[in-house]
């Protein structure tokens, strides 16, 4: 191909202007991508870019969607190994693209061996600078978060990273319609206090001030993952959290036994079904324990809790929560959002929000996060 | 990666049970999809899953689309060489998935060098039967219908494969309304009787019995494109020919000339602006004539002239040809269809219509087409 | 009520400013409305407004609507008598109100007795100038047009003007959303060449001229209803055909007979099921006569024969028919449309095309005008 | 008319099967609608329909609203003094007509001089029983529940009944889509607790036991407004109440003053912004309340405070409330549902909620409520 006859290759570290989205260490050779969402961006004048990806796993092989000018291109998998990707050839050398290639999926706890690497470009152009956006939003949540069930089909049960997505999120929605720069910490199955099943251990608050602090292993360990996170560099004028469903589903499951310590935990319901005074009040001094975390960290975010995509069984919880948290700091940046529900019509694959629910949410979110972006 | 331990390699000539989609010369080792949407569709019991793909181009390359059962999961450019890519992994082993690697963009009658073949396929499972679908439909069209456009931003203007598409194509939306198989015979620039800037040899009619009969050269007659294609082994219940769009615009482009033979064409208008009546007679002749072809091969099959995704301005001409026609052979199986018209909200990329388009114009042909198959 | 101590009563002609849509005699003492979405507007300074009318007839009791500032706000039935009807009151004596009382039944030719006065107004204000609007849109067509169906469920049968309506109707909707003024000339049953039922005389073009010369009868003919209607007072720049949906039922329905001179019709089919060569050559002629006459009287109008929100069975012939108009009269200024066909979802009563139909075809016709208007 | 030749007059009274909606004294000769979406329901056997209103009033007049088989068919004012208005007439004598004549404005406690009274029928043919809804589904609000807004310009200021409507209302069209009956109890600008402008007299409680206690005069009181309601014979399975949004208004208007007793009232804010401890308490106690009335008299019902049309100031504090209620009482049939808020686009007039805002709500607001329903 006569084109890439011209095409240089650059170590991302080599390229003047360039934009890296979701946490990271800020390590650049190569560039490690944990979160579902993070991104690399590139405003491209040229012809033809190719970027180079290494993938690895022991189960849950990575994801990637292309962007070009905000509309999603391409999405593939990246299988094991090294890869040149194309990401857009024969175009009018003279007009600068936007380019943004995105991890459709989110980190893996269940995976230690699962990592995306991003190690350099080839182009045959010159890079420009990126404009900053005036915003930037933090989401935190769960499987709805992680865009589990967006795509595929609505019989689909295996889980499998496929059915995940960040593009068509209703996360990168929301940031899109506020033109929001924005990161997402999201992890299937996890709650604010316990996971589905009733582990205490499968939190999102517990390792907040890592970069990826859900994720476990040497090798992890040796990207950064565990290092401490550098607030300073990106403080968010929002934060949206959106958890609790997985709250919820503990108090119908089984105990959760850690066969080494032999440690185990159980969200307990009364007889009469209602929710153990003690385990309700834990599940909110989660939140109370969380909200002062996050507010530790992000000095002047609006702190949103948005719930509801999946039932709002929590809510009256979170609200008692976040009013117990207000009662003790007197904080009056937090408030809470009841997100609609996703319908028979809306739902997705894996019986998770589909992109029509996360459509629909988006629009709703974004009304409301507008006047806390003025 | 163990799964892969059990992963035996199939040519496609190997597999019992395998259904190739479009127009293609029957001969599968290797397998060469020539027409935009056309496909390898399988019935895939087991957990892992491979495709080996082999592209090659001067100037266009070719993309992919994936679909697990009806719903699309990834799209991704094919560059030069073999390619082993995987479909799925990790899933279900007693499930059957029903695969469709399709491919996303039309014939390239501009470069000579384009190919896509598809190889073999590396398995852990059986194949199983799939089904028969009970209609046939063919789809004739020009960039409408190659879906230029679909993807992409607003602006974009460079002409590249990657703006086409063939999943979310009014074609496949039809089909999957109609639950049809399909078939696309497209190419942009095209018409009935000359492309869009006069010249009389782009027409999607001469070659109608050839396998892919607008490619040229060495390569595409080694592969079989300009053979003649079997028309007793696929009889379609409807055609429908989306044509039109660029023989209107040839009246407003200066004449084609073809530099070694010294050959010209020009559509003229008269003075006052309106169609010179010889040449638009010449239209409206070329129209009888593709119908007359397109009956000889077709003998059963409603042929439904739709036409009106980017205006209306030949809509009397074809109409007026179509009764022609209709007086001629006494043919009562011809019908013409108004397709809604673009606008500002459902246009796409290139100034061709979007997804959105696409959408509306399916669901209204739909309608219209079923009909025509009880 | 106080605020009626100050209201004066005013006949029509003794208001400085008004409008009156429709056709009419230009008689004002009182005022007969015809034709459906026919009416009065005025603007009112004032808070309270009552509008005096009077109703008679046999069979068909003609309703009517108030619109205020483009919002239909009331919809009544108008038992036969004079009636003083509140039209607002309790409002803002400085604010000017835009007021519509309109027509919401067709003329009915079944009813020699039906008849529909304004005489007079009651007010507390005064009356303004009526900004005049950039465009006027006639309106030709069946029960389509006259909106029968727009209101009532869908099992409806009765044929009672109950289910008809002149707001909520496509011609309504394609005036607002062009800002055009506009008339309607509509009857249920009729063609443009005959009746559903194959009756020649009811037909919408032989008394075109006359103010509404599908009224007969004594008391019509002492309205005016018969008199030479008055072109040169308003002269659209766009007339909307919709005629064609009955013509084609008379093929179905059995032969028509006047019971007095014994003189019969049927447009016949042949025993193929195609349609008589003969009758469809008349429907076409019928079709030649009609833009003839309408040229004759409305020289710079678009005329465009919209066609198909109940099938598009005719669609052939009003091609054929217009073109060979334009081949007798080099008229350029005729064009033919497409309208969305009605499906389940948007049907209304007496499976007439309901609001959510009447909403897509005039969304599809305002596109499609919009151009004809500048 | 000849139809009117057999036409019987009835007093309701005199009807064997009749069926009257929303809360009244039982009183049927005659009887008195007092809120807003009560009515009378006849299945009609015959041809011609009349029902006989008296209105009265010093302001605001009535309006009705009739429904013919679920469909809306006619909306209008009833003047001052008693009219004889036709429902329908020339309809087939053979089918029954499912009617209903609602009251499409709210209970006037600003105008001691308004009613509205129906009095007797015209009929010519049979009345038949009326079937019952499995559901009963009672309503509390505001000038959101009264349908303020619904009808009407968007620009429209002055308070009047022709822009409420019960028709086209979230409370009908949530009735409707649970196939359930249903009662409204709301006025314009009361709360819970007090008044948009601070007036602790105007809450939806105190008078919650009497037919219609917010009504005031000797008339209302002669008309047996003010007697205790009979709330064995109706028991709702599900109570919405929609209160709050004029309770947070109140903290930003002046102080309210009782000139006669010079009695104030006023809900603070604190200098920061925040309300004032005391003032949320009261409001929060006025919930817990209603919440105890509320069951004392509905033993069975599922209260949901469903709010948010308006935004969703109040709502930490409903939740609050809620929860100290269950704290107190034990009772878990109440929970919290947030509507969705309304949008530039889905704004009605006088800056409430139009229709396409409470079709939004309904829907989702169904989509909560069925699981109390089963």
């Amino acid at each position: 191909m006569n084109e890439e006859k011209q095409l240089q290759t650059y170590a991302l570290n080599e390229i003047e202007y360039i934009k890296v989205h979701g946490r990271t260490t800020g390590q650049l050779s190569p560039l490690t991508l944990f979160w579902t969402g993070s991104a690399v961006e590139l405003n491209a004048k040229g012809s033809e870019l190719w970027v180079e990806v290494e993938a690895g796993y022991d189960v849950y092989e990575p994801w990637i969607g292309i962007v070009i000018n905000s509309a999603p291109v391409s999405r593939l998998m990246i299988t094991e190994g090294r890869h040149w990707i194309c990401v857009f050839r024969g175009m009018n050398p003279d007009q600068v693209k936007n380019v943004r290639i995105v991890k459709e999926v989110q980190a893996m706890s269940g995976d230690q061996g699962c990592f995306l690497h991003i190690h350099s470009v080839k182009f045959d152009g010159q890079f420009l600078p990126i404009e900053e956006k005036p915003y930037k939003i933090e989401f935190i949540g769960d499987s709805i978060t992680s865009g589990e069930g967006i795509v595929g089909a609505k019989g689909e049960e295996d889980w499998i990273p496929m059915w995940f997505s960040a593009t068509g999120n209703y996360t990168e929605l929301v940031a899109n319609a506020l033109n929001a720069e924005y990161r997402v910490l999201s992890q299937s199955g996890w709650g604010v206090f316990t996971s589905w099943d009733n582990n205490p251990h499968c939190n999102m608050q517990d390792d907040y001030e890592k970069v990826c602090g859900i994720l476990q292993g040497k090798r992890n360990e040796a990207l950064g993952a565990l290092q401490e996170n550098n607030f300073a560099s990106w403080q968010p004028d929002v934060i949206v959290v959106n958890l609790g469903t997985n709250d919820a589903s503990a108090f119908d499951q089984p105990q959760w036994k850690d066969e080494v310590t032999g440690e185990t935990h159980k969200q307990r319901r009364n007889e009469d079904g209602s929710f153990h005074e003690e385990d309700i009040k834990a599940f909110e001094r989660a939140i109370v324990r969380f909200l002062t975390k996050l507010r530790k960290y992000n000095k002047k975010a609006q702190i949103v809790w948005a719930y509801g995509m999946i039932g709002i069984t929590m809510m009256p919880y979170i609200y008692r929560a976040v009013e117990a948290y207000y009662r003790e700091t007197g904080d009056k940046k937090v408030s809470v959002y009841q997100l609609p529900n996703t319908t028979e019509a809306t739902m997705g694959s894996r019986s998770h929000p589909g992109h029509l629910s996360h459509l629909k949410a988006a629009t709703e979110l974004s009304e409301y996060l507008q006047d806390f972006l003025k």
